[in-house]
């Protein structure tokens, strides 16, 4: 399955955190749960590397789990929004969303050396906005919850 | 002056946005705003790297926003957290703070180019707790704010 970052055109794809584009970029991918492209909640995951430490360097760095939410929201919120006017992920002219709110809940610290699984629910599609609930979770628990609205750039 | 991340432990030091001795991290600075102690708004500055862009070129990714945002209040909480205990900056047992919640309104694009200014003014210190309003400014515009909670670690 193509990622929902990889429908990005080339003009949007320059993203530090998921551009395909951008040498230096963590290149995030998300997908449907599942491949089903149906589903309400999209997935991405990432292992950071070892400089990206918190303050402690057993713990995955916080400022980090928003980068990669953010990405993967804007990214669900794209693929949301394709959906959510019947067209083709990636037909033109391309819808682009970015953030207008995000809002996170540390619940726990986030360990150093496993994949990261990223998860962004829907909750609200409408012709202006996609609001989701996101969640970071790692080694079988939930570590970062919160809140995202992504605006349709005109 | 010193920056409030100059004055963590060595144990505490490896923040990838922030940690003096993170080799490959971003180095953030906070300061009291006219390093006047008794202020209650920090600062910082940084210039994003050019590879730091949003999905377009022109524009700062908003995740790094999100991480200097993060640190940047998190070393506030810490000289709050001191100032609140009577303490001196650097004192052991040491003062560390994490994020507990991080909520951010993106208002308009940040633009690449130009430094950053960030901005904490503390709102409320308590024994636990330190609750801040984040401001990012670039060239004489408001472009994201929001609220951060910060609690001690124990």
């Amino acid at each position: 399955m193509k990622a929902f970052q990889d429908f990005y055109t080339e003009e949007f794809s320059h993203c530090y955190g998921c551009g395909r584009l951008n040498e230096y970029g963590l290149h995030l991918k998300s997908y449907w749960l599942d491949d089903d492209p149906t589903s309400d909640t999209a997935i991405a995951h990432y292992t950071p590397p070892e400089y990206a430490t918190g303050g402690y360097p057993q713990n995955v760095y916080g400022g980090l789990i928003a980068a990669l939410l953010d990405c993967h929201g804007n990214g669900t919120a794209a693929a949301a929004g394709y959906r959510h006017f019947g067209r083709d992920m990636g037909s033109l002219p391309s819808l682009r969303y970015v953030t207008a709110h995000l809002g996170l809940d540390y619940l726990a610290p986030t360990p150093m050396g496993s994949p990261l699984d990223l998860r962004a629910t829907i909750q609200e599609v409408t012709d202006r906005k996609v609001v989701m609930h996101l969640e970071l979770w790692a080694e079988q628990r939930l570590r970062v919850e919160g809140r995202m609205v992504s605006v349709l750039l005109r």
